[in-house]
């Protein structure tokens, strides 16, 4: 059997040693598994980038997989650490803070980790990552029973993102996502752009494309995303940059029915 | 015997699941493989660097390899998805957009990418890394026939590098790559550079030396590259940076002999 | 028996293809192995920071791991190649420039490495990482004998951090790291702030707490880090751009008994 994959989603950069660190525990706590650096480069402490992270990740992954997930502005203080279990029988290990909440389904199975025999001793209060989720991933990779991590979690913390206003052909939404290319996505979901439709942004009407190679090359135009939402874009370009696009700013699908 | 390695070098950067979305899709469709991330950090659409990256590492790589290679300005377009084997048995797989034409030798044996098991459903237009190549590479892993992927192409699209003038003793050329420690790679062989050699650049005569530490801290030289190309570095700091560089510039080898 | 696990640890960056070089290397020379990925984003040639990595991302890792470590200004010149054994097994592989020496313990087991059969052919003067290190790594790995590398090193290279002065309840320091988050780690050791001990930067006493959560969010505090030194942190917040903290600056523990 091919041994389990633990993949790793933190805020921590690459320039300290806090992720291998976790990785290095991951390594003592279960030979053989398989790790799959997903990001580090997650902003810091930002729970809604993350979590819109590992909503189009996760998917992705086989059912089995264990994803340990650590961005957590709250390290040591009141919030929980938390295990949750999919349908799938992929399980997510990290903060109850909300950042695991776009990976799962309406009714997640989530514990809290309260185990004693989980934790690094001695535990810190600053790094979590090292002294508790990656040995409690580790102990999952290695068959620990998930119903023995602690009791049950009936009120976990999510993330609510904006939700657009209107619905098919007409409605408001905002920019959610500046990409690494510069594309801007926003909560508009791209089955509400019909056959006429266009996306209104920053008083610009864009055309709604199946491809970037629709338009010439440094054009705007606007398309359905790979996650199914309406992204704006410039053809090999930047459109955050191009066009002045930002986070929270307001985007509509318009149609104009012949006029 | 050991499980295939699959390696994955984008432009994707990694803030973004781009990267984790694809990863994930190869360990679902060939568990047990082994994955090597090269680079996530090939400037976006930059297919000259990043077939100048390929050049150098592919041959590093054991036969048998898989190279899974995402820069892509045009997906969804007319450009064709392409897979070649080379003749020992390394197969790439990534755009027909010349990305991958520094990294095959004079016969590349080329196909396109058609069959249509291959594409995950539904197969979007913009993230054919996640939705076409991928899953394709995971199937070669998997022991899928290369001959079954589609026809073969006989024309596949080749980046052509500046070219220098001249040749052994009095050459000219060009920089065509500054790394991240600032040295500034050139065209030319540095077979061409005889004993008596310098080169010039920016109205500068650089010995060339077989080391760095030939040279003071701070001192410019040109030396062998480690691709075999005339590289010009300031030791222990950024030649690019102190002396001016670009890509582009102007760069020749000279020999005087004796004057 | 799982295969044996070689972690990377470089200051090549990700644009060039150096870091995927090596591990093309690694994978030509030992079929199997787990190679991970600790950081690439060491800044260049920056000994002292590598150092301090290693320090702390190396005890994570169980016996018999194999750390091969490149930042390597010396390259080509008179600094030799070196392997050091740990008492639990495990083996560092790198430059003898001092970068490995805050990782091993009192008594190093270090040997140059000289055996003629490891270097690649042709042995590049710039590229010792892909040319020798990687290569032993790799043969290591795969079983070579510790003993046959070459002589043994009696006088390896050491770092030597900046010393504080003091001891318990009063110490002056200085700020040796700033990390990703802004957090400013200094050399003062966590053990020497009693209960009533506050630190002192900047002008600012700072109280000592337990967990980020004892401030409010955006505020300051000092707290034992994860590598058990004094830090100096701002709530969720950037504490090197809020304090404008260097490295290098001093700070002070200080006790004020009830005045």
């Amino acid at each position: 059997m091919a041994p389990p994959v633990v993949t790793l989603t933190t805020d921590f950069g690459l320039r300290d040693p806090y992720v291998a660190a976790m990785k290095g525990v991951l390594r003592a706590g279960c030979p053989g598994l398989t790790v799959d650096d997903l990001s580090h480069a997650i902003p810091p402490q930002d729970l809604r980038a993350a979590a819109l992270f590992l909503e189009a990740a996760i998917p992705c992954y086989p059912p089995g997989t264990i994803h340990l997930v650590v961005v957590d502005p709250g390290v040591g203080g009141s919030r929980r650490p938390m295990a949750v279990r999919l349908p799938d029988g992929s399980l997510l290990v990290g903060p109850d803070n909300g950042v695991l909440s776009l990976a799962w389904g309406r009714a997640p199975e989530c514990r809290e980790i309260t185990h004693p025999d989980l934790p690094r001793r001695p535990c810190s209060n600053t790094f979590h990552g090292r002294d508790l989720f990656a040995p409690a991933a580790a102990r999952l990779a290695g068959g620990f029973d998930f119903s023995a991590l602690g009791p049950p979690i009936g009120d976990p913390c999510r993330i609510v993102l904006p939700q657009p206003r209107g619905g098919p052909g007409e409605a408001t939404g905002e920019i959610i996502h500046l990409d690494h290319f510069g594309n801007a996505v926003s909560n508009l979901p791209a089955a509400w752009a019909g056959p006429a439709a266009q996306v209104r942004v920053r008083g610009l009407d864009l055309p709604i494309h199946a491809t970037y190679s629709a338009v010439p090359v440094g054009a705007p135009l606007a398309l359905a995303g790979s996650t199914a939402r309406i992204e704006v874009a410039v053809r090999e370009g930047d459109a955050g940059r191009v066009l002045g696009l930002r986070v929270g700013e307001e985007i509509a699908i318009i149609t104009n029915n012949g006029i």
